[in-house]
């Protein structure tokens, strides 16, 4: 697939770092900016913006901070073409964290909400583009939502100036065809603006998500080196590189960060196809109990986790 | 999605048998076909049929041979309401092993054949129709035919009586544009016919292809459980049973069958999603290269594998 527009966008250090609470090490995240940068990658997201109030920097890696001399660091004496970009949450961000753009290493800044919070996302939006950022807006799990919820919610964004809003498969629940009708209905409610996507693989749709979405008109897409990301990750950067026909993407520097940097990682923390989230994916529930059975001596008992999950349905009216 | 029609069949032990040469212990077998059943799976493949003169029994294990003796041992007990099938390749099977069905455990044979053999596999495929079995035709690697190839193959099939005929994706390169596209050719070609869709996983694109294909008509669906096949394995049977919205169809088996069996298994020997594979695959390439390149010390490099694979490109005129 080529089509000029379309922009990758790389959040294996945020989205990763949900495994290990962004305890990656300054060389691992300089060694992937590098190297991505070198894919052609367009955006590289190095972690969530956090207010220090928030986390204990003795538990969370800097990477849930992205203070901006940190992401300096890393990133000195790389020629970066990839831009930079941070994710924020509602609530846990604070105005003075936010510099002005030109004081900033990022590019872009996206802020992760639900539904429910647009109108937030709306308000804490207004100035990260008054500050002089690009934005976009990442509606996580939609696949819980009534359709009247989302109509809602566009209806609002359609009534800002923000550029780019994500259509965000959380629980790894989508089939092809709600991508391609969350596609159409964010492009018929959102025009002119541009649509992402942001899969995770619970039950190995990612990729094949990701290309649907492409082929009904998003112009953004999510990835990851080796799909690292909570529980089952996401779409593969690789992946995407050999989808994407645009000249500028090569495949090589991501499979250097593969072999030298994920793949050891990979030994030591767990990602990718694990039964409990392909069950969490297919009932469309948060991970949140896969997370929790991970960590117990049962953790590869399925039937239990399944009979857990399944057999208080009838008692739900 | 539910269609009366669809019927799903399981190739664990056949396809697994690929990485292992066939060596799975009865009660592995045994304990896959029983669960099987109870997952409500409709034909379960239990292994190749081959001549005892083509293949070593020392070095194969019994599934290679499929003698009708050790299939009726470990289905012995078994209420079985899955039907059992064998896969035979052109030129590795005679026709003394081809009972008639009545004598024999199975329901149906498979022929597996290159599309340049279709016309040896309408003979021999007469001669399983005759003898009363269930047949199919898979035609292996078409990613690498041309349309002109497939279209001509197509037509000599139509001649026939056979009721089903495969997409398959052998070297796992298609998108789903290309299994729409091939489905479609299939349906056209061979009015009246069953088409059936068998994909492997390299991109991590097996299971959305089975479900691409499923929507463009295909009512046959090839799988297998945890995904076991050689290298990246195939659509997962517990996919497609949580995909498949038939009644008949649980899930709950086929998580005891993996943790209790499949889990263990995959500790000793490898498949799933391993680099080397996403690249034949990407290039459309037999993964024997990337079998090879997995039983030297240069295993994980697949910076080098790339450029093996690539650097010839030009010098291919």
């Amino acid at each position: 697939m080529y089509r000029e527009e379309i922009k990758l966008l790389d959040c294996s250090i945020r989205d990763g770092g949900l495994i290990n609470k962004w305890q990656f090490s300054d060389e691992f995240v300089r060694t992937t900016v590098d190297q991505l940068n070198q894919a052609g990658v367009d955006y590289i997201e190095v972690g969530y913006k956090a207010s220090k109030h928030q986390f204990d920097p003795k538990e969370y890696g800097k990477w849930r901070f992205c203070f901006d001399e940190d992401i300096r660091k890393i990133a000195d004496g790389i020629d970066l073409k990839s831009k930079l970009s941070t994710m924020v949450d509602i609530g846990r961000v604070e105005d003075e964290d936010i510099l002005p753009r030109l004081e900033s290493p990022f590019s872009m800044i996206r802020i992760a909400c639900y539904c429910k919070d647009i109108v937030k996302a709306i308000e804490l939006g207004k100035l990260i583009m008054d500050r002089g950022y690009e934005l976009s807006i990442n509606i996580m799990a939609v696949s819980t939502n009534t359709e009247r919820e989302i109509d809602e919610g566009l209806n609002d964004l359609s009534k800002t100036d923000f550029p780019l809003v994500y259509v965000v498969d959380s629980f790894g629940n989508m089939y092809c065809e709600d991508v391609t009708f969350l596609v159409k209905k964010y492009r018929d409610a959102l025009p002119g603006k541009t649509i992402g996507i942001h899969t995770h693989n619970n039950r190995q749709l990612a990729f094949s998500n990701s290309i649907q979405a492409i082929i009904d008109g998003a112009n953004f897409v999510d990835s990851s080196v080796y799909g690292i990301g909570r529980g089952p990750g996401n779409t593969c950067t690789e992946l995407m590189l050999t989808f994407l026909q645009n000249p500028k993407y090569k495949l090589r520097p991501a499979l250097k960060l593969i072999q030298e940097q994920y793949l050891p990682l990979r030994e030591k923390i767990e990602w990718g196809y694990i039964i409990p989230f392909m069950i969490t994916g297919t009932l469309n529930e948060h991970p949140r109990v896969a997370i929790a059975q991970r960590k117990t001596p049962e953790k590869d008992d399925y039937v239990k986790f399944w009979d857990t999950l399944t057999t208080a349905e009838c008692e739900d009216e």
